[in-house]
């Protein structure tokens, strides 16, 4: 069943606010078997609205509308519902008394407008909203489906989550499940031209790329009757592109990379540090925005000159002098003199040269080295990035952490 | 004049991606003076961006589109462009030449979807774009304009700010200019009720408030005949504001922390190093996102364990056994021992309780003591923050480097 989505608000045209509650619904109704071809979004003006209304409802079978259900005179929602629906509003006794309790308990004064709340279109059935005062709407009439929620974020996922996720799934009968690849080292074009005939001849389950910050996701998403076929079916999916581009996939969950170094670490009860230059920080800021991260991250050394590496990581100043700051002897040293100095099982380290200044013909812009020290050995990895300074910095946190997870994974 | 954004891409309808770019665009397309009604969102199928592209161009005189020019088969804006405006597509040989070079340059595999984006609607104009291969398009045909942009922010951004804002304010006719103040330690609320009255009686220039990351911006925009009168009304609305609320304004350029304290630190030829537990390399991070940063930056310790902030930093065992790791006097100690190790002028310290475990109640999640060790003193202060995990980083690294630069204006 098609289902579009209205976000109503000025606030919203005015680019004052983001509008998340259209995505939070998107992501909920997808997973739910609903097919979405458009979100709308009107601001705080009856005919518009109206008109926006009238135009959803003879493409789709169900409407979501957010926002402009409050009390002041720009929330016009119920009215523009009610219209458009032909179901004139009238004032719900029920609800007019949850209003006055709602005030009375929290010693709020009941302004006349807030009883305006109480306004339901003939037909309709209030969603109770335990988060605010203003009640949503649920109006079936014909074979259409109207459903107003208010447009505060969290009131509006309690109301969503609480009432009508339940009544659209029962609405709906199907069974839909996703899974996402997550791909590393391959970038969405090259990764499209290598699957490019199964894109094309997949209907069911369906496929959908999408680039992250240096990552590619791929959706396989399966219907079916039972939760079980579409696991069947995802599977035989996942299969087929293992075949070509296998190499590339580093996690079927929804983690990502600190993540899945922190639970490599946790299982093997082991520790890491870092010694950072070009990153200046970031890998350990990813690391750390990991709860409990504190179990198997021991801290580490932003070591941005080289008298740094040579005081407290003990790089010798002959690599620096010969190599240069920027070289695979001098990651390896680092690495190994965080390990030492921090007393982990791991150290992770990076020299590099992350721009727009610093780069030369022989080591330019993009150089990094990456350095796993480890119990088993040492690894050496040099990148030649592309990007900018930040980019840079960000795709050197992702191999790192992507060679340290390797590491794990042995 | 009326403009719509159509935001196309069937990533946003299954919720995987929050639209920012609508926000960003309705934001700069208002303060151009230009009027939004609509805000579309369409996937990728070419019927139905044909069919948003017509129903917009009925209600306004220009339409901006966002996403669908990369060079992947889902990507289809060009062709529906090409389609909506009958202007057939033929391949631009200049862009051809661009896209060859880029990848060549930077040693990529052309794969030949890729030459697709070389293709333009007959009469349109291309958009350069400096930070990817897919060019906008600007495409002119009787009264009116068709803006099609990539759906990558940093992209759309790059070319908006760079190519569209001037032609729209060129089209517009109007001299605009803004303003934009920064505050730190207000809320947006108590910022709003501090100049409720201002808020309502303005009108030219215009106030509008931004909340962004722990941050409030507030911007003045100013419509008149010339550059100059636009200026004068602009600080005349902002003395009222600062005879209000001056103290909690930190800038009027549209810099940031990091970059101010670079830029206080450069102009005394001074250096810093960080000591930071519960940021976990977050201010590293962030003072070296600044590009040059390596003239004042030194480097730091992430110091998330006891051992490293005893051995390294050289905070006393007495210290950390009678006050805890979060508290005022190890911050302080930490501030003085990563000024002393790293041979620095400025010494800036954080430990605290980022959350979710690890609070008491003597000492809850959203403690965190910081400390500024400078040539003359050292200054320490404590935060007591209300967020998640990572939202009471991110105020931890705004507090420090907040004290940081006030420490610097003295």
């Amino acid at each position: 069943m098609k289902i579009e989505i209205i976000s109503i608000g000025t606030e919203i045209l005015l680019g004052d606010v983001v509008d998340t509650n259209a995505a939070y619904l998107a992501r909920n109704l997808t997973e739910l078997g609903y097919d979405i071809n458009y979100m709308n979004t009107v601001g705080d003006n009856k005919s518009r609205i109206v008109n926006t209304i009238q135009r959803c409802l003879e493409r789709a079978d169900i409407l979501i509308t957010t926002g402009g259900l409050g009390p002041t005179t720009d929330d016009i929602t119920r009215s523009a519902v009610a219209e458009s629906m032909d179901c004139p509003l009238y004032t719900d006794d029920n609800l007019v008394k949850m209003i006055k309790d709602y005030f009375a308990e929290r010693n709020y004064e009941l302004t006349p407008n807030n009883l305006r709340q109480a306004q339901l279109p003939r037909g309709a059935e209030p969603l109770i909203n335990n988060r605010g005062t203003a009640p949503g709407i649920l109006l079936e009439k014909e074979d259409k489906v109207v459903i107003s929620l208010p447009g505060v974020p969290r009131e509006m996922k309690d109301i969503f989550q609480n009432q009508v996720f339940p009544y659209l799934k029962n609405l709906s009968g199907e069974t839909i499940k996703s899974r996402v690849l997550k791909f590393f080292r391959i970038g969405e074009s090259s990764l499209e031209t290598e699957l490019e005939d199964i894109f094309v001849s997949q209907t069911n389950p369906t496929l959908a790329l999408l680039a992250d910050r240096g990552e590619v996701k791929l959706r396989i998403t399966a219907k079916a009757e039972s939760q079980e076929a579409c696991e069947k079916m995802i599977s035989r999916a996942e299969e087929k592109i293992r075949d070509r581009v296998g190499k590339y996939i580093y996690t079927t969950d929804n983690t990502n990379l600190p993540e899945l170094v922190g639970e490599g670490l946790t299982d093997r009860g082991q520790t890491i540090a870092l010694a950072e230059s070009c990153t200046g920080g970031l890998i350990g800021n990813r690391i750390t925005d990991i709860p409990g991260s504190s179990d198997y991250f021991l801290g580490g050394i932003i070591a941005y000159s080289n008298r740094i590496k040579e005081n407290i990581l003990g790089v010798k100043r002959e690599s620096l002098e010969k190599y240069g700051a920027v070289s695979k002897q001098v990651a390896r040293e680092m690495a190994v003199g965080i390990r030492k100095n921090y007393d982990s099982d791991f150290g992770l380290s990076v020299t590099g040269i992350a721009g727009p200044g610093g780069g030369t013909e022989e080591k330019p812009v993009g150089l990094v080295y990456v350095s796993v020290a480890f119990p088993g050995g040492i690894n050496s990895y040099q990148l030649n990035l592309e990007g900018n300074r930040l980019k840079n910095k960000w795709m050197t946190s992702q191999y790192a952490l992507y060679y340290t997870y390797e590491v794990l994974q042995e």
